[in-house]
């Protein structure tokens, strides 16, 4: 464990404060038991808190950030522990808050459409339940069964639905959040349109746990679409598969999901899963297309467009899913796809995004680094955001060239990325590991402005330090 | 002319160098060409500045700033003057910095369906220009013939099709700003999914020109769809009328507008436009309700649906638009309500917004409150975001009533609005007509975090001074 000098550790008394305030079985401090908290789902890194906590009213997480920010203690707040950019790794060691009593959906309000939930509820026990109500809260990362309202609303997750619904920021109306010096607020209003102050709703979606304790969430829903259609369709050239993602939206469809898999992503969730998939060794990638909505006949029409689009670009048979079973076993494979890579090998999985056009240039200059660099990619994502997830295998490499010499050409992709005006996150975060790429995106005129708000949320910079921003 | 003391008044010296940055021309002193500077549409409030400046590059704006920051020089932004707050208001005299010779629309990007454009581009033209080639920029205020996107953007502007399609935020990707330091920057990427630091552009939208000039925008755009269908529910009971609203969504419709006007807002503007059209007397309010799309049967068949719902509240008989010219009648009707009323009596219009399922408290407030506090309403708006816009008639009160008690029955409006969970403003900003009401949406610490936001942008507070905090 390493710490910081700028904090200071938890002390006996400090630490017997936190057991008044949370009861003494809400805080950890064995070894043994501060395990799991180590470690998300990021690589194989793992940093021991000295004390874990679980709080489960906002006024005992008031009172234990009062107590943090007087004595300099670092705080990691922590959902369910399945980010994919350290984001929930206490680095500087000191407490991680988890959120995981933070388990209520306070209400689904079937008239106006909105939910209110804590933040530790998990994203897909939310969808199933406004869906019972036919509502739908559509992001749904990979990790939905697993992961928290909360992990979503610090990360900005999307998922394969945010081709046509946006992600969670789309759908986040106003957060009750707990600041550093223990203040409790609502960043906004529970309405649709706001044009009243600056949006701090919108700032903390996204800011990765460094400027506030998210308790609460108001959630806008949506009407449950009531049918969807689903196909896969295999190309022989993998940037043909690319250049027919921003045809579909050019042709006036909005699929409601658009993912592209690189021949060996589908390959290995398939072996993974042992779900036994037919593909011919002339296929290098494939999409698999969403369309949803209320009335099956149009559905069944933009089908036809996308087929007549996807013909110009030399797709092979497509294959419809016609029954809810086929779906399913489509959508598992396209969800495992991150499993199966790391139950081959340690992986980096960079989370860049592009204007969607751009993605066959993208995946091109990807194969070309890799070449130079001699690491081999997977590469698969939303390709309807222009969101490509590109996992880089780390297979026989040597420490020296993993840890290091890769770097220059994960480097050499963002900055392409950024002359793409691309990003370097679409999702993930930028958290611990991706830090050290923020002055490839930003200035750092930029970077101090964005430090500068750090500094009037959490004065002490209590909250996750050592994330977002290189050392 | 007032100056706060706080700020200095424009020198020769300074004069001298804003005519070697813009030209001479660029530079505008005369009381007679600052007049039209000097008010908006809000009420009748005019505050002269001391000059006017008319840049052409964000380069010359940064020199402006640079010189205004260091003479701490009030910087107010002006995009087209059609403001409903105040906001382009010189309160504390300085630079009025007109945005009017940014009007390019730099790049309509058809393989990515974005566009970059300046912000002194208007609206209307904008959209007009993308429905060319297919596409869509759905944000309409009433204004949109004459307001600039850039002010669109500083009060995160809305319009009917909000309704379905979100406000100007939710179609912003990327901001090129200059703050008041001088330097240029951009706030984000020109992507749909961005977690990648803080959220600026989102910080900046609704920020009222207090924390950075936008210079241009990079726009998301959707495929215009090619059906349209209008029709016009009038009720006997207005809170029958409002109560149909979130009935409407609840059967699963997503009208892509969906407007509320009371008797009284209509049957001015059919007046004051020389549209004759038949109201009987027992008639309280109106419903205006649009739905599109690509697929005519599948209209017709919402059509039918949202027939049934309104049937369940005493609709009358509701008149479907079948020619494009009854449709456009229609929305000539709606659009030109404020200018109705303005055309009647001076009014102050107030732009609550609560959870659409309570309009019909709303509603009863605003009538019991003006019965008690003596004042005329007429209200309307934008019922699917619950936005309504409240008309307070002056009418034949006198000044005193007009100037301070009249704000005591707003005051109760408000505070009732965010009993609701609603806020003071949906669309319009607080500007400077509305700051004085901030205390009853924000506490004491919820304004200083704003203001701490502020001063990291703007440190000497020379953007705007005097808006949206109250004094």
């Amino acid at each position: 464990m390493s710490i910081s000098s700028n904090y200071n550790m938890v002390s006996d008394e400090v630490l017997t404060a936190f057991k008044q305030i949370c009861g003494s079985e809400n805080v950890i401090t064995s070894q043994k038991d501060l395990e799991p908290f180590a470690h998300d789902e990021t690589e194989d890194l793992k940093y021991y808190p000295e004390v874990v906590l679980l709080p489960s009213t906002r006024q005992q997480i008031s009172e234990i950030l009062i107590l943090c920010n007087t004595n300099l203690i670092p705080v990691t707040t922590r959902g369910a522990g399945t980010g994919l950019s350290g984001g929930a790794l206490p680095i500087m060691g000191g407490v991680v808050l988890s959120m995981q009593k933070f388990d209520k959906i306070i209400d689904i309000d079937l008239k106006n459409l909105q939910a209110t939930v804590e933040t530790g509820v998990i994203t897909q026990v939310f969808q199933e339940e406004v869906a019972k109500h036919g509502l739908f809260y559509p992001p749904d990362p990979s990790s939905r069964g697993a992961c928290f309202m909360g992990g979503n609303i610090a990360e900005n997750a999307g998922g394969p639905k945010a081709a046509k619904y946006g992600v969670t920021k789309d759908f986040i109306l106003n957060l009750e959040v707990v600041l550093a010096t223990g203040e409790i607020i609502w960043t906004g209003s529970n309405t649709l349109k706001n044009a009243t102050g600056y949006n701090l709703t919108q700032l903390i979606i996204g800011s990765e746990g460094t400027l506030a304790i998210v308790t609460k969430a108001v959630i806008k829903l949506i009407p449950l679409p009531m049918h969807s259609l689903v196909m896969l369709a295999p190309f022989t050239s993998a940037t043909k598969a690319c250049e027919a993602v921003s045809a579909i939206y050019r042709a006036g469809i909005t699929p409601s999901c658009l993912e592209f898999m690189e021949k060996n992503a589908l390959k290995w969730a398939s072996d993974y899963l042992n779900i036994p998939l037919n593909i011919s060794h002339e296929i290098e990638a494939h999409l698999l297309i969403e369309v949803d909505g209320n009335h099956l006949e149009t559905l069944f029409a933009d089908c036809e467009k996308i087929n007549e689009v996807l013909s110009q670009f030399e797709v092979e048979d497509i294959l419809f899913a016609d029954t809810a079973e086929q779906k399913d076993a489509l959508w598992k494979l396209r969800r495992n796809i991150a499993h199966a890579v790391k139950s081959k090998s340690i992986y980096k999985e960079e989370d860049t995004v592009v204007p969607r056009a751009f993605l066959p240039q993208l995946l091109s200059k990807v194969k070309e680094v890799g070449v130079n660099y001699g690491f081999e990619s997977v590469c698969y994502g939303h390709a309807g955001d222009g969101n490509l997830h590109i996992n880089i295998v780390k297979g026989d490499l040597d420490d020296e060239t993993w840890n290091s010499t890769i770097n220059h050409g994960i480097s050499e992709i963002f900055a392409f990325v950024k002359s793409l005006k691309g990003t370097i996150s679409g999702e993930h975060g930028i958290g611990l590991v991706q830090k050290k790429y923020m002055p490839i995106i930003f200035s750092e005129f930029e970077m101090n402005l964005m430090k500068g708000i750090k500094k009037v949320f959490d004065p002490n910079s209590i909250l996750n330090p050592g994330k977002i921003f290189p050392d």
